[in-house]
């Protein structure tokens, strides 16, 4: 017997209640039917993003989202600021040079946090009409200070853009409170839906941006979408299923309640990198910036990291993630967030474990998933 | 007890194997297991196609496909024809507008079909690099003769695409042996599928236009997914559960086998057309070029179209399609494609006669019905 378990960065597990809604007869997105079910999504995506502002529901995975927010605030020649810490902010720049806008890079040695004081000097020596951030850079494991970003961009005349695709959910991210502008996310992590949806808040400030654009847009214009939801309807057909899928997790997501569901990641996470420790292995991120969403840890050296992560997939049926770009074979990855429980974490690292012990390294057997179990208990 | 029927044009009933596919535990998309899904998603989309070259699956609805055509085939300046003879026509200007095209439009009467000489004409007064054409247009009915087209234009520069939304997998288009150069589809029409996944077909001849283009692309970048699909892989996290579906479903129309699926469509057309015959109702589309995919029928003079459409869906659960654009309240509109047979077709037709005799309309009750057996009477 082969039994699957999931523990990547996106898709995350489906709760029953999500794969029963995906499997209901289909109806039809231009009914009255349909357009309760939009407007029930759209009350808990806001609960979920923490603002009053307009949330939109795209058909595309997370990077429409993302190129529908470089495509809307910018035009060709203007200057934006990208954060780049790993695969996913190096994607701002990408998307910015695509559409001919000018990317202010501030590069970050990966498995570090940006510092706010180099996002401060470079809105003060260009003039950048957007700040391009990642909320949990999913490739390093590492967690961008938000708040604290957003306290110095709401005092310039920047709109702050934050990728939370691997962060919405999971991670506190008070997008009113803080003054976050644009908040980009997609539909499976956090949300614990398959890929397919993007989903893209946006400001009072960052509209005065999207009015003034002049990039082309069509399928990803929020002018259209604006339009559309104000009567309750999409500019083009939506993913019905997936949206109806879409309340299942919003009511579970509300039912366990936003601060439960943070508390839960965190634990996970903390038992993690708790086990890592006991079993002697080193997390990729610094402490001070790991994220909660997703830990990176280091390959021990002599070991084949990809190895690693086949064996607990093909042989063993559990799937954590590898390492992206230039960590190819460097890190694993370990998710806590979405679908996932204390239970599901202590599982994995039993795997873990195994596998360390077949590839010949040497540790304490149990030490990790017993690291792991004493976090748990901590209320 | 109240049962509900769908005969819209997208999206279409699900059969019950895209369900259960749609209601798996989901699996990570970069995986060996996924490739082996991804092959076989691309070896079915090239026999629905009718084409040994690229076909590609976007994660967007199908108009993400039609601006994936446009962006990718087209610069700021270029020059395109575009056909419009109705809403999702008219969709293509607006498309190459967006991306500052020059739209060379060829209009045509709503409910006729394009004549092959206006096109011949306009490749010989312009220099369209591009003929963007409608396979089946959804808002009236109306089925363009795609292989008489393809004919002009394979002999001059242009290449031609065909919005085959509404026509794929209900309607013949042989992509390679009528020479179409670039096919743009949906998943919630002939496909059996909810929406969310958008296909599109490249020729060599358009790759040459893909290679020298320089619209801003970015998430609808073929070269991105031609050098990703090489490897059996997605640019970006593609709609797992969606495309897991997608083989059950192109499963289920290779074993009915194409040639039988457009018959089958085709016969549930005829029906419908005969039956609005019979009750004395008009069609919309002139009879030289109705479509096989959806019917679009006059709503007779002194009856509230709108009323008929939503009587029929929140009182009887029978959900037809009404009007569009300028023919909203006009026309309403049954659709023959999908995962719908001819016994669906008499039980819509008995809805609509019932609420037709509801509203005071004057025709022998039973007649439309019975015209439609004696369609399907015939082998």
């Amino acid at each position: 017997m082969k039994k699957n378990y999931l523990l990547t960065p996106g898709p995350t597990p489906l709760p029953p209640q999500v794969c029963e809604a995906l499997a209901r007869p289909i109806i039809h997105h231009r009914t009255p039917q349909f357009q309760a079910i939009l407007k029930e999504a759209l009350e808990g995506l806001k609960y979920v993003f923490q603002t009053s502002s307009d949330v939109f529901i795209l058909s595309s995975s997370g990077t429409g989202a993302m190129e529908a927010a470089v495509a809307n605030l910018l035009s060709s020649g203007d200057t934006a600021i990208t954060v780049e810490g790993g695969k996913f902010g190096e994607r701002w720049t990408e998307l910015c040079q695509a559409y001919g806008v000018h990317a202010e890079v501030i590069k970050v040695e990966w498995g570090k946090a940006v510092r706010v004081e180099e996002i401060k000097a470079k809105l003060k020596a260009t003039k950048a009409r957007v700040v391009f951030t990642t909320l949990c850079e999913t490739s390093t494991g590492v967690t961008s200070d938000i708040k604290s970003i957003a306290e110095v961009v709401k005092n310039s005349e920047a709109v702050l853009v934050v990728d939370a695709i691997s962060g919405l959910g999971v991670i506190d991210l008070k997008t009113d409170e803080w003054a976050v502008d644009v908040v980009v996310s997609g539909s499976q992590k956090g949300l614990m839906l398959p890929p397919g949806l993007g989903f893209i808040s946006i400001s009072q400030k960052a509209w005065k941006l999207i009015d003034a654009a002049r990039s082309p847009r069509y399928y990803f214009d929020l002018r259209a979408a604006k339009k559309a939801w104000a009567q309750a309807d999409t500019p083009f057909t939506t993913p019905v299923s997936l949206v109806v899928a879409l309340n299942a997790a919003l009511k579970m997501l509300k039912q366990e309640g936003l601060e439960n569901v943070f508390t839960r990641c965190g634990k996970m996470a903390e038992s993690v990198r708790a086990a890592a420790g006991a079993l002697g292995l080193k997390l990729y991120a610094d402490a001070s910036c790991a994220s909660d969403a997703i830990t990176a840890i280091n390959v021990p050296s002599g070991l084949d990291g990809e190895k690693l992560v086949k064996t607990m997939r093909d042989i063993y049926g559990v799937t954590i993630a590898g390492g992206q770009s230039e960590l190819k074979g460097r890190v694993f990855r370990i998710a806590s967030m979405g679908y996932i429980n204390e239970f599901d974490i202590t599982l994995a690292l039993s795997c873990l474990e195994k596998v360390l012990y077949q590839m010949g390294y040497k540790f304490e057997l149990g030490a990790g998933v017993k690291a792991a179990q004493e976090v748990f208990l901590v209320l």
